[in-house]
């Protein structure tokens, strides 16, 4: 396996106490190595490889294919590709459409996502496309000319440097801005951009390295969370649209490393379910940076107040939403648009983190998981 | 609210103690009054409505809108319209597709689920799918003259009867074999069902209801391994394919009534995650009429084993898994093919109802639930 534009010196773990600690630290330099190259290159197909125009020019839609955190990353992923672009696209499982009979438009684009390149579903997954017909083959992955890139037509590389860490930080927020980068050069593409916007959305992305670096100065409010957190065996993570893969990727890190069953829910679906389960053992985590979503997860939550549920919420610094008995409010210091999954991705790795660290867990190497899964 | 095809006496208990388990043993019939709609009009586009042949002929796809039980429902679905059907299908939550900016074909079908076609974040949806300009749309719920079937221009109505529990079984159950319907019609109008194929699946379906009377004569088992459940507070949930929707479906039955925290994964996914969290505390259920699939996941199992993961394992008669130190198996005796998931769907249902009446949970009347979600 190659690793790319590292020096040992990075291997080192410095003042910090965990791989997953410094590599939560290093996303604002990680997103601004990823940011540059597209600043540099402009939003033009070359970004992705020599014969990107060709290939991308006619595609009708796509198909995005990823596990874990990485599916994670291609859920928002969709929901910027249909607004932006308005490109239809699909998110599966790797290990689902590998072994299902697929109906396949051909010319949607086959994307996949992999920090390592090398997840063996992921891979099955692109040769079943390939063998349906798909043209259009695109890999997204952290590691330079490993197995996915090599098999696919063109590729980007986020700039996010080793991962050592088996939960994925900097790796998960460096594909978000590798697909909002796609999804803004599919948009331009498509003549659905027009200068001004398009400047408005490379400004958005010279801003998010500074907004992460904000969100991680919330560390020592998120750590007296985490101390809330860390005599609880489960809790659910909400979230709605955009913010939705966000509460999934909380629920996986906090699962992954700190052992305590976290759950994500798309919000609206509270009331189809699991609001039976919520009460003081059960808190509920909200990443609403919109008021909207906050005011109807607080009308579902009227009922199980009374038996202690209480809520931990995500917001925006322009968010009205007030601290109140059993709400308790963390709020980002800049508004990031479109972009917000990304900043919001920060508080619930370093829920995670100090919630795991609080219970004596092996942080960087969770019992049971492997950094790179090449196996089924 | 209409409710069709009730007496006044169904609506009593008989010697059952809870309508939810008088419900899961009206399955059978409840199928069969379901199956009989079809096996009479054949496979004919006028099931959906007068207008249904002309609506139907020229759809490019299938895009499913549904919440909760019903979502699992339409992913069931949409395997069977891929593979049967060869019909691109995408299976949506309505309360995220009504809040986002979605890239529409809008020459596909609009599919809404509903038992009680009253589900407001369902109609929300499909009033958003109708101002996009989709023209094709289909509900199939089991409460005539409901809202839903109103603002659609197709309908199939399950024939269910009054479901009383507010966790669906029935209505789930009849879903399905409505959804198997939808696909067969329409791979037959498609050119993809010949004669024999067709003579085949219409009898598998008429033998459907039988199986599904198999697997309840299984209740002793799986009462004596609610007992094994009663005290948990955790389990995990796997399936695969068309399997992974029914563990979804049975992680769910149990949040709802036995407010044990039960969780669903495609079993692809364990390692990317779930695994993590597996202990003598956290059972594990596998939906596996499949070998193949319960080899991978037995494999993963291993290095849980000695910490005293369980596996509880739903199997085919024709599976040739046999128990084992930390592996129970309860196996459905019939292998119901492609129809399969509407079997499996038994034993969960089961499952979670014996849990929960050993925790003395009020089963038909869930805390927090109602039957109906008519509010966001």
């Amino acid at each position: 396996v190659h690793v790319s534009d590292v020096s040992l010196t990075s291997l080192e773990l410095g003042h910090f106490s965990h791989f997953m600690q410094k590599e939560i630290h290093e996303q604002p330099k990680a997103l601004s190595d990823t940011i540059d190259q597209v600043i540099e290159g402009g939003l033009d197909p070359s970004l992705f490889g020599e014969n990107a125009l060709q290939l991308l020019q006619d595609i009708e839609g796509v198909q995005i294919l990823a596990c874990g955190t990485s599916y994670y990353a291609g859920m928002v992923g969709k929901y910027w590709l249909e607004s932006i672009a308005g490109i239809p696209t699909n998110v599966e499982i790797a290990s689902e459409y590998r072994y299902r009979d697929v109906a396949a438009n051909t010319n949607y684009l086959i994307l996949t996502l992999s920090q390592s390149g090398e997840t063996l579903d992921t891979m099955e997954a692109l040769k079943y496309a390939i063998s349906l017909g798909h043209e259009a083959t695109l890999s997204i992955c952290n590691v330079r000319e490993s197995a996915l890139p090599r098999a696919s037509r063109m590729v980007f590389y986020t700039r996010a440097g080793a991962e050592i860490g088996v939960a994925s930080t900097k790796a998960f927020t460096t594909q978000l801005v590798a697909l909002f980068t796609l999804c803004l050069t599919l948009a331009k593409l498509r003549g659905r951009l027009d200068a001004k916007q398009e400047s408005e959305y490379l400004d958005a992305l010279r801003h998010l390295p500074g907004s992460v670096q904000h969100a991680l100065n919330l560390e020592p409010q998120i750590k007296a969370w985490a101390e809330r957190f860390a005599d609880k065996s489960h809790a659910l993570f909400l979230g709605r649209g955009l913010h939705y893969p966000i509460a999934l990727e909380g629920a996986l890190k906090l699962k992954e490393i700190s052992y305590i069953h976290a759950e994500a829910y798309p919000a609206g679906e509270l009331k189809h379910g699991p609001l039976a389960l919520v009460d003081a053992e059960m808190p509920v985590v909200v990443i609403a940076p919109n008021d909207s979503l906050l005011e109807k997860v607080k009308s579902n939550m009227q009922e199980v107040r009374a038996r202690g549920g209480e809520l931990f919420v995500f917001a925006d610094l322009d968010s009205h939403f007030g601290e109140q008995e059993g709400v308790h409010v963390i709020r980002t210091p800049r508004h990031a648009g479109v972009l917000s999954p990304v900043v919001h991705a920060i508080p619930v790795q370093l829920l995670a983190y100090h919630t795991a660290l609080m219970r004596g867990t092996d942080v960087d190497k969770p019992r049971n998981l492997a950094k790179s899964v090449t196996v089924e």
